[in-house]
């Protein structure tokens, strides 16, 4: 599963970070799908089912807030390319088995570089908002498993997670 | 280990969401702590490592955009308050067993709400950080288990993680 | 209406643009009140109405820009002081009269200087978010009598518009 | 002049909001012009016209609040996508028959989508930096009449307001 | 003039960066000033020193950039702590001996830390908006001596240059 | 060295500040190279040199900090426009002659127009940065001599520095 390599890009020859040169690099269309979900207990993950009709968007605002996030990647995240984001869009469903709510985030760009980071980005701050909205509730929550579930365009190709 | 509520705050009688009213609520000294991990193949924990003395400080860069992004909490999280922080720390460590790093971050301030969101917040870029300055050698990198290990301060008192 | 007076605060002696010294003004609790107006075609309004069940919430969109956005605020307007706002909370209500949306905002803080600045920023950039979300549908919409309603707190006292 | 529609393309299928995908549009030149004013009384706006040679320049700051402003769009506007921005220019002129401040901004991009927020927003935005700047003369100026002028460029073509 | 001290307060014992407890500090009244300057040549100067009247407020729009930035220095500076400031003014004045423009800001908060960081980030932005909006003319300005003239208010007291 | 010209590109024929339309200039590919330094004692540059082995990596962090300034520049400089940077590195080196550190940024982009303002800002806040973190020890440091070194791409041509 690792691509073993010897060294990390985000370092020049003595060691010293730096945002890596994608000058060269041709303008193509890419796509990252992140992953990742919130645990509680399931007595939680019903207020927020029912509060979805009721009593307050919970999942509705935390989409909000991924959206958000993946424009502000750049900023957040040192050694990432700003990159014209084409299309963001956030998918969170309720899981009883986990129990929890699973956040999916798809981001296109046309760009030198890829939109893993927006991805990722977008489903932890979605995550953490779900947080900020229960935490009144249950302090314990998690989050889990973020993960790159895909990625597609650029030199490097197309990546698939095995789940 | 879930305090079962009837409501969630963040939102009034009619379901819509607002910034909590804290303004009747006293100034006090307040604390939080999260922790969370990324989980990678011991191959890449060693690339780190090494890299710290020779190839380049991952989690130098990491540690800083944690505290960056404590002070830009607000900012992303949409019903969170501004906050005046009067101290953030984060600690990076190498776990050689999960194989991956822990990242554990203290956050305090003298407010009158607490700063669960800031720690959070701190630990989930620093690891986001972390995966990005890896992924070109290890896409299937996951960030783990996110939480809340112990606030204190504000009416609701002390809270500690039942690990 | 019209209090007049000689000079305009946010300039020196010389006609300088600076940001007031407020070190000696006393933290105070203070409110404002802020409201506007989408002004659209009754066919556009229903569109949304209607949608608020099934199509999707522009009112929630709204809502939550306008909250984000007063946090911003001292970002925005160059002369503003920053300020540890305490609520956020805006009413989104359907006129047909109008027709159209009817945006009113509320603001706290305990500060040195007031929020009316800050009340007016959350509702003009959720007049703003609403066009942005129903421009496809009708580009003529505009945004209409953004005033303050209702300013209290600190040495200038109460004010409430005339409406 | 409304073009009813039977969607909002902010929202999906299931009226989830999302930043809707422009990926496979065109970059092609786009322009958008936007309009608003600040009423106030005869005796501000004279305290102000005045206050250009003597006093201090609120129309170079209000002007100067509304070209940063229009850069920080997309993150105000919460489903609009980062475009980059090729000109803007503001326009503000004082109107004794309104009486009250005139103020138009001209955005320019090169990119997929068009700059109507952006315009919107440069005007919305100077107009409450004039209001910040005179509102301890007047509390009682309202920004009346925000609307988008023209917009040109991109697939649904020219569009002109009807005035 | 050097206060010689064996360590580095914004580094813990093992020298990783984090943002220096002020938790118990006391809030207390602090101002800052800070100084520096825009060399150009004398044809340059007298071009900004005409057009203030008829071609362009450089000064002015240099001021403004101040400011602004000022309200951002916690954004910029990594183990910078934010603070509420109280106000904030730039003086710019032609110095045709330089020849060029000398730039001096004011910071003051009443906080738990000092607004050192503050003025000399307001002088530096406006030293570079000067540069930005000249630079069409003489790309071989330079900006010199940037300093901090005084502080006070704080456990460590006063501050004062020996210029 | 000085190119004389008649006007200032930045501000309209009337002496109204504006955002230079570059709508009609082809991207081409650019690169700034800004130089700077902080100067200090001898006792305090010794004091950073050897902390960057055991007490703290100065330099990684102000290196860090300047990565990040840069793509803040547009909304730091009122009539920047938003570019897309490719490239950001730093070279922090110290100079015992100085005594002091020097700093250079080497920014590039494929855009309409130059990065210079990137490059110099980069600079300047890794010098801001140094400056922070040093201060406790020794508040006499200045900053100087940050100044274009080199600039390439776009129709103006070549600029190198006179050093």
């Amino acid at each position: 599963m690792t691509q073993a390599k010897t060294g990390l890009s985000h370092f020049d020859d003595q060691g010293r970070a730096h945002m890596v040169d994608v000058s060269d690099k041709p303008v193509t269309a890419r796509i990252a799908v992140a992953r990742g979900a919130v645990r509680m207990s399931a007595e939680t993950l019903a207020l927020i089912s029912e509060g979805r009709a009721k009593k307050g968007d919970v999942l509705g605002v935390a989409r909000l807030a991924g959206i958000m996030a993946a424009k502000k990647t750049a900023d957040l995240i040192p050694l990432c390319h700003p990159l014209p984001i084409t299309k963001v869009s956030l998918d969170l469903t309720t899981d009883t088995s986990l129990p929890g709510i699973v956040v999916e985030a798809t981001v296109k760009t046309g760009g030198q570089t890829g939109v893993e980071m927006e991805a990722l980005t977008a489903v932890t701050i979605a995550c953490l908002t779900i947080y900020d909205m229960v935490k009144a509730v249950e302090k314990s929550m998690s989050i889990e498993s973020i993960q790159l579930i895909l990625k597609d365009g650029g030199k490097s190709g197309r990546y698939e997670a095995k789940l």
